[in-house]
């Protein structure tokens, strides 16, 4: 499922605001950008963790929530056209006669002399129930065993499952499976669900007209033979209950991952990566790290310092892309030559 | 004229964008700050060079004019009431006990732990007109000599004035000090005015009836005598004519100068100040040095990036003034101590 590798001037690990503004940096440079993302939208934590929190410390942005800070950041890199690669992680880093090859595990392949890695505090993953021996049903592929996430409906058509989680991926996926499903019960803790309330009432529509179960449980175990799940163990304070079922789809939030960004060889300190203040290239030349997840003398995890470091950046990458090029440092207020790159000229 | 020391807890040497934003960041440490500026109010080089001009490379904002950045960091450090001190220079840095006691040209003391310079590309002077001699006339103070500012209209009162310029500055104190003048003369090098039409109107007006007197020609040379300045000789295609005068005010624009902070004993290299990258400070432990003024590898003189120096600067100004605090880094987002600061808890 490996696609016809793209050729770029820049890869962008993470679309998070220090990866979107490293675009428009690289952008007043004339270098073009690819970005990819494990999130299905731009904006990392701000637009995943706090879409509608308020920000103060934007200098010169007295209040913004992390969308509005998102939706201004994309309307300041919009001239650059960026391409964004949604929805897949960034799995594998390789070098090339020129630069570097990134791989992503839904097969896209980007090319290009820097790569720069803004991945924050790495991918959102799913969080694993505590459950002893789960890992052992994991990646099955066809409808049995555990999944903490739905790539292929159809692949559950006709099995038993067992949904786990209060939150709203639960409820939707409950709802959106339940008509495929040769049966389905949906497992939570509590009767109290965190998810959109026509969600909840579409749910218990489906439990009132027999279509569906609702376990107020906790799940204690899971039985199975030579990796094939067969059954689910409830616990609550009355004892214990087994479940058959064909697939248990557990859904307990996400939580921050360094993920494959640790095999890309960058000589992790404490999963961050060191980088010079001057470049903010890590110990290999040619791949750069931003944002959160760097580390320096003096670091603090602020916005606003991966915005000034995707400048420093942006300085070194086009020294490497364009070897030859002379560089002339400009400013926006003044050179008329990026206000047309811009658009305003 | 030095009055009563005024005690703070960090003193800033310029109220450009980075030395609002420094107070931002200083502030969220519970910090007090007292600003000292050359201008007369703030924003620096983005209030004096570029009000109206726009600048496209701050983050998340993708177009302000210079004013509305101003503006946008006076809102944004309202919560934190930094006291300003405009219209003066940071004149003599000196060391006291337990810190650094700055003195300014007004006669300003301020005495503080932490001093930060941020001074952009130093002071905006003005410039002198390219008249041999003219030295020997300049500091009267007494309405006689040559001035290339009005501090106090007063001492011009009953004297023979003669203004040299063609913009605002020339323009305004025409029309200001024509009525305590005993005579006023501008002098101007071609009879076309960069100033606000209705002033150039004004002074038009004035010449009409016959209460000033307008002459196109250039300044060719001082005459006086034991320093006392008696007449400017003008200078046309025509030849030259003396014209006798008390005073000559001279308004070429201003330039940017580093000025006193030259004399703070910094370690300058290239009129710029070395830092380190993880507290921005100087080599004189307790100065930081912040914005276009420092210098450290990969600097680019960026707005964004005196912003990020703001932040590791404080972190490290905090430990100086309170060595004893436990100091915890807080975001916005989720701190409500921070947030009852800003006063939106």
């Amino acid at each position: 499922m490996t696609g016809e590798p793209i050729r770029t001037d820049v890869t962008i690990v993470g679309a998070g605001p220090c990866g979107l503004f490293a675009v428009f940096e690289l952008g007043l440079l004339d270098l073009k950008c690819h970005l990819v993302d494990i999130l299905d939208r731009p904006g990392g934590q701000c637009a995943e963790l706090y879409p509608e929190k308020p920000i103060y410390d934007i200098p010169a942005v007295p209040v913004c929530t992390g969308q509005e800070l998102t939706d201004q950041l994309m309307e300041q890199i919009k001239p650059f056209d960026p391409v964004f690669h949604f929805s897949q992680m960034a799995e594998k880093l390789e070098r090339t006669d020129d630069g570097w090859r990134l791989t992503t595990d839904l097969g896209t392949v980007i090319e290009s002399k820097v790569v720069v890695i803004a991945a924050g505090g790495g991918s959102f993953v799913p969080k694993k129930p505590p459950i002893k021996g789960i890992e052992a049903y994991e990646g099955q592929g066809d409808g049995s065993g555990v999944y903490y996430a739905v790539r292929r409906m159809e692949q559950f058509r006709g099995k038993r499952l067992v949904i786990a989680g209060g939150g709203d991926s639960a409820l939707d996926w409950t709802v959106n499976l339940q008509p495929l499903a040769q049966s389905l019960t949906l497992v939570h803790r509590r009767d109290e669900f965190r998810a959109a309330p026509d969600t909840v009432n579409k749910m218990r529509a489906l439990v009132a007209a027999g279509q569906m179960n609702l376990e107020i449980a906790q799940i204690g175990g899971l039985e199975g033979r030579d990796g094939r799940l067969e059954a689910v163990i409830l616990k609550d304070r009355d004892g214990e209950r087994r479940l058959e079922c064909d697939a248990l789809l557990a859904f307990y939030g996400l939580t921050m991952k360094l993920g494959p960004v640790a095999e890309f060889g960058l000589n992790l300190h404490e999963n961050l990566i060191p980088v010079d203040t001057e470049k903010f290239e890590t110990s290999t030349p040619g791949i750069f790290a931003i944002g959160d997840i760097n580390w320096y003398p003096g670091k603090l995890k602020l916005i606003l310092s991966g915005f000034h470091e995707a400048a420093l950046m942006a300085q070194a990458a086009v020294r490497i892309v364009h070897p030859d090029r002379k560089i002339r440092f400009q400013y926006t207020t003044s050179s008329s030559d990026l206000q047309q790159k811009l658009g305003v000229a």
